[in-house]
């Protein structure tokens, strides 16, 4: 297995309150935090997203310089980038979006570039899934590994593009409210084994501040959050999430599902670095030292000896 | 350390209501619970209680029938047992309370038998605070470690009784929204943080269906609960896990924080088990083999290696 991780998704730039603070214009994008999340591991990353005329030079060489290909990025001439403005409650569990500007996203049309088309793992990040299957269609190699994440919005709004789509992918991940929506079960066991029915082998539930479960034919694992004294921002959490989960299939070679409850404990470090920080801060600044305190204290989190007989 | 575990609660005859089926009157009571728990290990367990005369000689017989000691229960006679109803709503993780007969309850005066005042653990089931404190009063030889259950009716009804005996407590066990209505903080950690202030050096908090926290001075440990397809009965799963947990270290003798790791999960797998079916049914069913195999679910629920450089 190469180690290519092709991702689509959006960029944007966020406005973003929540009861500790607030910005007017910051870095957003499910692509965006998917790539710096992902970029922590060693792993040839290629996005596929459109931008504006306004998307500044900055930000593009943020991630160029992290080694992020954004050859698949179109910059649209005097159109503005997706702009999405959202408030965090007190809890900061729920969120009021104010405003979005969809602009270019009206016009995306993903094209994945020429050297991409052969990616082993595709990451679908969250998006209309007529975009997501667009790139899924281009490739020509078939990839060893298709992970999709998605949210309400799309299963209230093109459920039909939804459910012709998830059955070409193999790991869907998705939080826990949107899989009770998604397939009419309270049960969260049993909601996962109707969305394996629908096609995906492995199926990944966010809980947000309750970790995550990942579950494959009978097995479960069960993945904790780390317990933060606050949260500043939990934008990006999830994409955060799965672009360190994808990364880190990617750089071992290996989606076996022993694979993926190591991934999944790398995506739940990526996540928590993420909501320490306004927008994607915390990740642009992360070392392999942080990562690596970060994954020890997971280890101490979850580890237990208990005496069998 | 000797293993001797003095449980002091509520015994208690319960109506409930699900989703799926009702009983008009089922075994029920903290203390019950918590040994039926407990006796699944090789401790010596004493209860502290009180029943009324119409408290049947065959749920006496049960308990006694697994060596716990009743010497410690009163019978009233010419009165009636405390009784509780209670309806769960669909998502079964809400319930509303239709009749509390407190009955014998008024007239509690706990008694600690003779040759229990010297038990090194005591579990102070979830009672009034008054009742929890007296059994501490009659403790010959300070207990190596009191353990604490409570709910919100104390803290809204009792608070100022709870506030003396907390900081005489080692082990406080509450839940997520009782711990937050505790020490008016959103933040678990904060929370965790602000009662280990008022003296417990270890906190638990239960999250239900989304596990446990312990929290020890600057460490965590994040306790996953078994994802079940269907959970029949919630009722006493608290009880039933502060009873695994207590038992876990009282028949290890130890009371470290790694002990208490393996405690928590072993009251998780006891927890799992009494929601699957009605009352404390399944737990007077259970068998070593059973409770094995629940224990290596545990493992592999959890268990992740990741590599760390």
């Amino acid at each position: 297995m190469d180690n290519k991780l092709l991702v689509v998704g959006t960029m944007a730039y966020d406005a973003i309150e929540t009861p500790f603070d607030k910005v007017d214009k910051i870095l957003g994008g499910c692509a965006t935090y998917i790539a710096l999340s992902a970029c922590q591991l060693q792993v040839k990353i290629g996005v596929v997203s459109i931008v504006g005329e306004d998307f500044e030079e900055k930000h593009l060489n943020l991630l160029r310089n992290k080694h992020i290909d954004l050859s698949g990025v179109a910059i649209l001439k005097g159109e503005k980038t997706f702009f999405w403005s959202g408030r965090y409650h007190n809890d900061l569990n729920t969120r009021t979006t104010l405003q979005t500007d969809l602009n270019v996203l009206t016009q995306f049309d993903p094209k994945v570039p020429e050297g991409w088309c052969d990616a082993s793992i595709v990451l679908l990040g969250n998006l209309n899934p007529l975009n997501q299957a667009a790139v899924l269609n281009q490739m020509t190699t078939p990839p060893q590994l298709v992970i999709m994440d998605t949210m309400n919005y799309w299963m209230d709004h093109f459920r039909a593009d939804l459910d012709e789509l998830i059955p070409r992918v193999d790991v869907l991940c998705i939080n826990d409210e949107e899989a009770r929506q998604l397939t009419d079960q309270n049960s969260l066991v049993k909601a996962a084994k109707i969305i394996q029915g629908m096609g995906p082998k492995y199926v990944i539930i966010k809980k947000g501040e309750h970790g995550a479960l990942l579950f494959h034919q009978q097995e479960v694992f069960c993945a904790p959050a780390l317990p933060l004294e606050e949260i500043f921002d939990p934008t990006g959490a999830g994409d955060s999430f799965v672009g360190g989960f994808a990364a880190y299939l990617s750089q071992h070679g290996d989606i076996s599902f022993e694979a993926m409850k190591s991934a999944i404990i790398f995506g739940s470090a990526m996540a928590s670095f993420t909501v320490e920080k306004f927008g994607p801060q915390n990740l642009e600044i992360l070392t392999h030292e942080k990562i690596q305190k970060r994954l020890r204290t997971f280890n101490q989190l979850t580890k237990f000896e208990i005496a069998l007989t």
